[in-house]
């Protein structure tokens, strides 16, 4: 059983209030080395079978159709996650 | 300037309402193979120079008391974004 990561982001022309939001309220809890935040959504597809290409192929017309707002939004990434993670916190 | 990027998911244990929507649609689309979807967020954080390990640690305090709510969120990913990216869409 595997596991796919979609990550999705506004476009970098599109305004973005929430990154805003927090780029405004890390310095006054003390963090002063971030001079702008961008929130974007990340998805978690569990994947009934192995993970082939196919499989990814399908996660990126699925990414584009239905998890992201192709207006705003870009799909900035879509991979295997099965064995990922875990490793990088 | 280095950027550095945040996963934050719902807690396993924690019901995902987007997620489910997302699961229950896309088998409407035509897209069979999935079982589970689960639907998190992803921050980049721009930084002002350099993302050293102070700035990885200095991010990882953020992302615990500003950019998740650790009752329902697990930050699942804090990792220097500066080079990533751009190679696996």
């Amino acid at each position: 059983m595997g596991r796919v990561v979609v990550d999705v982001m506004p476009k970098p022309e599109i305004l973005d209030p929430q990154g805003k939001a927090i780029a405004g309220a890390l310095p006054r809890l003390g963090f002063k080395n971030f001079i702008n935040v961008r929130q974007g959504k990340r998805f978690e597809l569990e994947v009934d079978g192995d993970v082939t290409e196919a499989v990814i192929a399908e996660v990126r017309d699925a990414a584009i159709k239905l998890l992201s707002n192709p207006v705003i939004e870009d799909v900035v990434s879509v991979r295997n996650a099965t064995v990922e993670e875990a490793t990088n916190v």
